[in-house]
């Protein structure tokens, strides 16, 4: 991905005929996305006169979100490039023992790879949805819907990458990672399914 | 929006202390990623022989998919005027009866259009999440957790949307008008959750 493309270019390489990117990175985005509603929301608080009492919170907000967000960045990037590497394993000769033996072990490093980086977007909304919580609760409430948003899309990045995960662990032998990349996966899902909610019954009870 | 903005200057505008773009339009964005996603699935699956038997439905799906892709597109920009237009009415003179009544005309009529993108946003939710279960259940399965993302983000996109109508009809005085898009989002939101479910249970079924 070219740092500088544009908003529609990225749209149509993601909607193109090539698998990335693909769905990791727009996982990865929507926690981009979502972080940046957190600094706005965040944003949209400090300085004002009557939610003074939180500034000193919603300050570090928006220090942690702004942080969140441009580690989200590069992990649009950084999945697209785990996707490239399984496909060049996979595409490496197999036409001797010695081929076959290299041809696995670059397929599996690569899928490995391709695991790290959305365990990576998990661990990243697990910390920003609780700043989007913070904005729900304690931010501007005339950003409310923002905060709102904020958690469906940290959410979303949360469950896409965990699709990521699931698709690409199935392929991995190694069975000690599997077991400990599954059981961290799903002790982040159900906090960031717990925050997600708190978040959509704050954001409603102030609608 | 400037049209041509790169991806990380639009993040940089979402997260910045001015109010718009805010989450309507990252509510539109997320719903271009999910049917970006769709497209990018249904290219996947086209020519295909295995997928052989479906190609005339996912040929379908991919001219739909690129049509609403490029309506949610405008969507990111429309629900920015919009909301430029409700702070613009906010600002008119309230000294005499006869401003204060232009002034409160001005902020109606520009609220019903800051609920009118949203609602938009959700009816084309609605079409194109539909398409990704498509995707899911017939499309390639080498591209499953891609059409998983896509519901995802197309789930997110509305219930984001959904935030968006409820804000702007809190303060619309036009009963008829609340009541009708009250009526209309409500059953969308029950069909979209619908979808969501269905994909998400047809893509773990098959990871």
């Amino acid at each position: 991905m070219n740092k500088d493309i544009s908003l529609q270019g990225f749209i149509s390489e993601l909607a193109s005929n090539s698998p990335a990117p693909g769905g990791g990175s727009a996982a990865a985005l929507s926690g981009t996305i979502g972080t940046a509603l957190v600094c706005m929301v965040a944003e949209l608080t400090i300085g004002k006169e009557k939610y003074k009492e939180v500034e000193a919170e919603m300050q570090e907000a928006l220090n942690k979100g702004k942080q969140i967000k441009d580690r989200f960045f590069t992990f649009i990037e950084e999945d697209e490039e785990a996707f490239n590497k399984v496909m060049a394993g996979y595409k490496l000769p197999k036409n001797t023992d010695e081929e076959k033996q290299i041809r696995s072990n670059a397929i599996q490093s690569a899928l490995k790879e391709a695991v790290n980086v959305p365990l990576e977007v998990i661990k990243n909304v697990r910390a920003a949805i609780e700043l989007a919580l913070l904005c729900a609760s304690k931010g501007n409430t005339n950003s409310i819907s923002d905060a709102g948003v904020a958690g469906l899309e940290l959410h979303a990045s949360a469950l896409g990458a965990l699709y990521n995960v699931l698709i690409n662990l199935g392929s991995i032998k190694d069975e000690n990672f599997k077991s400990q990349v599954k059981a961290e996966t799903e002790k982040l899902i159900k906090e960031i399914n717990e925050f997600a909610e708190s978040i959509e019954k704050t954001v409603l009870s102030k609608m």
